[in-house]
């Protein structure tokens, strides 16, 4: 079986855009009424094309190439470069940009499926836009009408590339602890000197320039994370008239070698006096670096998921036409072998993944709706709402997709078997490229801590009772389906379950004990990732029993729903005890005891 | 951080041998009363010296260099034909080959012991010896003198490796379909006929030999499982005298390119009217295989747990050094960064590695012991209880170390980080190599047919009830721990919660509903295995706190089996819905709603 087509299929989207987040409905607020609905459709129909032809076509061929670097340049495969400047002149850079700022201004929703299908194809290759259009929108953001027309431009034309510098050697999860250090020049600009570490595109010849965006301490700084400041550092400095100037003193010492996404070049960093721009205020760099970080999270859950939906829908063709074995009545070794999706266990292994990998992109696009409603929503308290709930919902966004697809790419590789573990398949490559995603961008860890011990707390005004609001409108419309009335309940009690157990949590932190109230963080966010994906699971299937009554699809995503539901949340009981117990084992564990 | 020993620690194995499995008891039964404990132990620091410098050391440069074809000759590392000779040399080949037949005589407990150093040291290289081992005991068990003769000396000695061939392109779970053809060649041997596929260490130089165990079916062989012969193909034809012959009509087409176990030769072979002898009875050969199959999945279960060891001293000695972030109460920026290994995350995914690892290692070895009951217990009713055990345990001593493990060695790479990540440090290759424990001997998914299919139905007269009282021995016996009293009552409550689970499937297969009964196998082989893991790390706790009370390392096994018993356990109640409702979601899914 030779295919690149392992994207979400277009039926699929169909029913996640229109028939669920309502793609239309955005089209008709002010700031995306210059859309419509079908143009947006053949928007995602060329994004689909070019994922297929210049992303997913050289996948294979750029994880067994990895870039190398001679001392002097680094060398990708140029179809990486055809790439980014094919995705970038077709207007996906410029996708979400807003029309003032030379952008097309289309929702949210819209890039982010677009950001689905290219991310899909190749994770690799799609590093490279995705961190250009986080660095737009921090300029965008932030940068005066001078530093928008020096940089944007490039960016929004594929000619140059964007990265976000964050990490040190000393400082990967402790952005407290960065040392970089900004001198002013004395003539507006700083000199940046310092090392940044696991820097993902930060050196390439596949387009004329590279726009970092770094952050790096200004001399009068307070320390810990209030005196961070953000600072524009391009690869070759930007003369008045837009044209390439003189190298900057960025530098790189080699390549790190990874497990997967084996395309992006990732560096170590020096900044040996580099010529930098300050973005937004001094001191003020974490605040507006969040912005980035926080689109690069809900894009690495994005990413996870559709690396899912990758290893699915390749693990599903392969199912369909592989025979082996037989079924458990057919006792006559001569009769012909069935295709191995006959076999139950192989079933179970592939409606996993569905369950998983589709519930994980479910919850992505509905944080980029979420982000379209804070943006259009013609209610102010809505657009309130949606704000407050995609603050509370990002790191779980970033952490649960990452954590659970990576179990789907396990039972993908898992269904071809020997053929799964060799390179001649892509599915090995789908774990491998999706294993980074519970590191990068925060590891799971910290996206745990954030959620339990700021966003949950944060959260008791608007956010979680908005949340509750939301859930029981669901289960409540669920009721009154034969089919889906089972799981209403269910989700009834996995949501009362949660509520229990985040009280007893959020007493033990006001009574003194941080430590032990975030002693398991990792496991409440698993606890509240399901529940949050059976919610979206249940919906999902009501909508699409209801708008494609007697279909295949519509059967698939029940059935689907029902495994969520049947298979995965019951785990959810055990993380509560768990946590409700304020289970002390991890916390009382010695080192020596090791 | 630069190590190679991520090794079973002395002061485990010495817990497990001795403490635990009573290694010297077995010192004084006739087949091994020549060996005394201390020289056993002896052995043991040999073995782990070899491992150390002739396995683990080239670990990381065999998996960046793997084998190559030229077309003509297979290219390995020079480093694995050294490791095989002096593995061999110190004798380690024939360590648990009986007296008689030029070996060692020593228990099964101790050459699993010393595979396990190294395995744990290098998968690849270890994968040789570990074949070789399996192919002379089946020359033991079943080879004629005359073919004992010829072939047993060079494996011994290192100067010949072994494979075991059964696998075809369309028959690779389904060993029914086998297709490759043996015709008499009237001289009393056979010609064979036919291609097999992923045939580990059936091409290389590293020594004279190679020795293939082929399964093939002879003219008049009825179809199906029931017409498969079991033969001896070598590389090289073994003259009267001993020395090679002509080169045999055994040839491969290339090589597999896998995602790890790297240094292992992985070929499709094509046998061209190959010389061959028949080894054990005609139409007989499976039944004979089967005892190689069984002794490499115990091997499979093994290895796999000594991966996830490895993973989890790596990760260990890292935390203990890597200093990031503070102490959650640490509100000072510039105090020092701690340790990792003192935030609770961080000691949870260690806690995790070291449950599932080191529960796995114990599952393993218990079955060594199984072994060397069955072959030298003086009381007849204790050797065919240990053998029925054995029986009854082999697939999930091979499902559920492959199984679990490979989530200990996710959290390996999680604990490192970027670095994790990287190929610079071992821990992702450590994942890579287990990932195909799942798969090869048997996917996990036959062993859990196998489990619920055939050996639990089996196992209703002797070897279940046998098990049923050694747990409710090991939680009496607990029972009048103070500490361990707790987990005493969790055990019984998940032995009978599986007992009850049993009888509702062994009914349902009893009425007619094989599908029924099995549809949700792999969640009984779960279940099914997470009751033996608590049952043994019960025991293991014991054993621990009276023998070494007041240690580190007592309160270590006493912490790890809370871990398992609190985090792990649990977990076996939402499986034992799943199995007692026999729960349809997978098998009513249907082909075109995916």
């Amino acid at each position: 079986m030779s295919t690149t087509d392992w994207l979400l299929p277009e039926a699929d989207l169909a029913l996640l855009l229109h028939d669920w987040l309502g793609l239309a409905e955005l089209c008709e607020r002010a700031p995306y009424a210059e859309h419509e609905p079908e143009d947006l459709d053949a928007v995602l129909g060329v994004a689909r094309e070019l994922a297929l032809s210049h992303f997913a076509a050289h996948a294979a061929r750029l994880d067994a190439n990895e870039p190398t670097f001679d001392g002097e340049r680094v060398h990708v495969l140029p179809e990486v470069g055809r790439a980014i400047r094919a995705h970038a002149e077709a207007g996906f850079v410029a996708a979400g940009i807003p029309e003032e700022h030379g952008g097309l201004g289309m929702p949210v929703l819209l890039t982010q499926a677009a950001a689905a299908l290219f991310t899909g194809a190749d994770a690799s290759t799609a590093g490279y836009p995705m961190l250009t259009t986080g660095v737009a929108n921090l300029l965008v953001s932030f940068g005066s009408p001078a530093q928008q027309a020096r940089y944007l431009p490039a960016l929004l034309e594929g000619r140059a590339t964007g990265t976000m510098a964050l990490s040190e050697p000393q400082a990967g999860s402790s952005l407290a602890d960065l040392r970089t250090r900004a001198e002013p020049d004395g003539a507006g600009g700083y000199r940046l000197t310092g090392d940044k570490m696991w820097i993902s595109g930060a050196e390439h010849e596949l387009t004329d320039n590279i726009v970092n965006m770094v952050l790096a301490r200004l001399p009068d700084a307070p320390p810990g994370t209030k005196g961070i400041s953000l600072f524009v550092v391009p690869r070759y400095e930007v003369l008045e008239d837009g044209t390439r100037g003189p190298r900057n003193a960025v530098r790189i010492s080699g390549l790190n070698h990874k497990l997967g996404y084996r395309g992006a070049v990732n560096t170590v960093l020096h900044f040996e006096g580099a010529r930098a721009e300050l973005l937004g205020p001094p001191h003020g760099g974490l605040a507006c670096m969040f912005q980035m970080m926080n689109e690069s999270r809900i894009a690495v859950g994005l990413g996870a998921g559709v690396l899912g939906i990758a290893g699915y829908r390749y693990s599903l063709a392969y199912a369909r036409e592989r025979r082996q074995g037989r079924a458990l009545t057919q006792r006559d070794p001569a009769s012909p072998q069935v295709p191995i999706i006959e076999h139950a266990d192989v079933r179970r292994m592939l409606l996993c993944q569905k369950a998983l990998s589709e519930g994980a992109v479910a919850l992505s696009l509905y944080c980029a709706r979420l982000v379209d409603d804070e943006r259009s929503h013609p209610d102010a308290s809505v657009r309130a709402e949606s704000k407050a709930l995609l603050d509370l919902l990002t790191p779980v966004a970033k952490a649960w997709p990452s954590q659970h697809t990576l179990r789907a790419n396990e039972h993908a590789i898992q269904v071809l078997g020997g053929y799964g573990y060799t390179r001649d398949y892509p599915v090995e490559r789908f774990y491998r490229d999706n294993r980074l995603n519970p590191i990068h961008e925060g590891t799971n860890g910290i996206q745990a801590l954030d959620l339990l011990g700021r966003k949950v707390p944060r959260a008791l005004g608007l956010a979680l009772p908005a949340l509750l609001r939301r859930m029981e409108r669901t289960a409540t419309q669920a009721d009154g389906h034969e089919l889906l009335a089972p799981l209403a309940a269910r989700l009834r009690a996995a949501v009362d379950r949660t509520t229990q157990v985040t009280q007893v949590l959020l007493a033990t932190g006001q009574q003194g004990q941080p430590e032990r109230m975030l002693a398991n963080a990792s496991v409440y966010l698993d606890l509240f990732g399901h529940t949050v994906v059976a919610w979206l699971w249940l919906d999902l299937a009501r909508v699409a029993l209801e708008r494609h009554p007697d279909t295949d699809l519509a059967r698939g995503k029940l059935q689907a729903a029902r495994y969520f539901f049947r298979w995965e949340l019951p785990q959810a009981a055990g993380w509560a005890e768990i946590l409700e117990s304020l289970d002390p084992t991890c916390l009382d564990m010695q080192t020596d005891w090791f």
